[in-house]
């Protein structure tokens, strides 16, 4: 089950894809048409905190519309629709792991810095763009922007005091996160939150895949490409921390709820990590794909 | 005008109070039974977007209810109500300014540590609790426990790029948060976000003061108490970053929106900076004064 947000001639729904991304389903408008209500929340977080009855319906509806296709009024082409990013304004700050790939780790210093507990650092929800969007160049107060392509992890229970050996339980998904960065205000205000989110420098989506569509999380090419260049390109095996490992520490003492985000960290290839540098430019297309997932294109503006 | 948000028999109200905080208006019902309609949104956040017709509205209903003072429903005494925190679910991380005293970065570290450029870190929406609530001990994840009283700013309009000259035009108004910090977590985990996002480690407020009433946010008092015993005393001019500095800061890249949230950063006389330290144990009762906005009490369970 590939879920999305989207908009439809200015309307706002929350999206079914088929693993090609062919297709969109509206289930808002679906379900109003099968049922002659509309349950369903408008929101994919809000979809999400319904728990497993989400999916019970999603598939449903799915089933239906399949069989009664030639409605335009909730089945669409993938380019008549506009793509937000699939949970468009998270309702707290993007969690994010950092120096969590060794290699990245080393390209931006030496073995010293390879962390020895889970470092988080948040962005800002207003920093959030969809597939397609544009990243802005903020060219007046960076000059080192750079992209960070990711697996993120999308809470799908509340819990506190999570065990590892339960942490799946907590997942709903996974999607993708370019964790664009701005290296000199990154470095300049030593907490990483500012220089981590300026607006439109996190991208995400252009679904998420519930997990029963991942068979393990660990297992997943991740690419990112600039203008077609490939800049990263690795397996999510190589991660120092796992995710059971971030959702046993993150919730130790925080509780974590539906619709949370977690950005699992960014492998090696970097644009700080090539010598000389090779940060974006007005014009250039980052694209970060994630096996099972997609890929996530953004424009630089 | 002091603003709240509150519950009287289970449900919740945006409220006014007086200065001496002693009577607390139920804004939303007494719009109900002075105008048969509820305009108002049931959030303080949701009036702060209204903007100056918010404080129109607020001074309207406060004149009416006090010459209908008899009724029960929309006029209480403080000690009616449970206060919650002021936004008890801001609709962001709250954002925090680090090393903002120049004594509190000297008792923490030496002179190479006070920071030349103004550092952000973030707070959970999850940790927020409000005047009265509980602070809660962790005692399996932290033995250091501490707090830091803070002057806190309100966001009041929505602005990105907002230059200093015009940071107050952006300010609905203040309150008080108990920045409260797990020392080994922050230590830990490098970044400092975990250590301070525990479950109820953002006591705020009691109430959010309009900026109408606080002449200069920079010559206030601030005093924080454990059990009574005065442990950090100062005045917020000795702020490194003014309020303005930070605004523009922040907005240069980042949109900041109504009911944003800016912890300003504390001075010196956190537990940590004594020798030896003066962490938080269970039954400490931690009450921070900021002058023109009240105390902020809670207990540490």
């Amino acid at each position: 089950m590939h879920f999305l947000t989207a908009q439809f001639k200015g309307k706002t729904f929350v999206g079914l894809t088929d693993e090609a991304q062919q297709y969109v389903i509206d289930l808002n408008e679906s379900e109003r048409v099968k049922n002659g209500v509309q349950n369903l929340p408008q929101t994919l977080e809000g979809c999400i905190e319904l728990g497993d009855s989400f999916i019970d319906k999603a598939v449903d509806l799915r089933d239906w519309v399949l069989t009664h296709r030639e409605a335009p009024t909730f089945f669409y082409k993938m380019e008549e629709i506009t793509l937000l990013a699939p949970i468009p304004r998270p309702a707290k700050n993007v969690l994010c792991v950092g120096k969590n790939y060794k290699d990245h780790v080393l390209e931006m210093g030496s073995e010293g810095d390879i962390p020895e507990h889970i470092m988080i650092f948040t962005k800002a929800p207003t920093s959030v763009i969809g597939d397609g969007a544009e990243i802005l160049l903020h060219e007046s107060l960076t000059s080192q922007l750079d992209y960070e392509g990711e697996l993120a992890v999308v809470i799908g229970k509340k819990g506190i005091g999570i065990k590892e050996e339960e942490a799946y339980d907590y997942v709903f998904g996974y999607t993708i996160i370019n964790d664009i960065t701005a290296r000199d205000m990154q470095a300049r205000h030593k907490q990483f939150f500012l220089g981590k989110s300026l607006d439109a420098s996190c991208p995400m989506g252009p679904v998420v895949v519930h997990k029963s569509a991942i068979e393990d999380p660990h297992e997943l090419e991740i690419i990112t490409r600039v203008n077609g260049e490939i800049r990263q390109h690795a397996r999510t095996d190589l991660m120092i921390f796992s995710i059971p490992e971030m959702i046993a520490t993150l919730s130790k003492g925080m509780t974590l709820e539906p619709g949370d985000i977690i950005a699992t960290g960014t492998p090696a290839g970097v644009g700080k990590g090539y010598n000389p540098p090779k940060f974006l430019k007005r014009g250039d297309v980052v694209e970060v794909y994630v096996e099972g997932i997609g890929k996530l294109t953004n424009k630089v503006r």
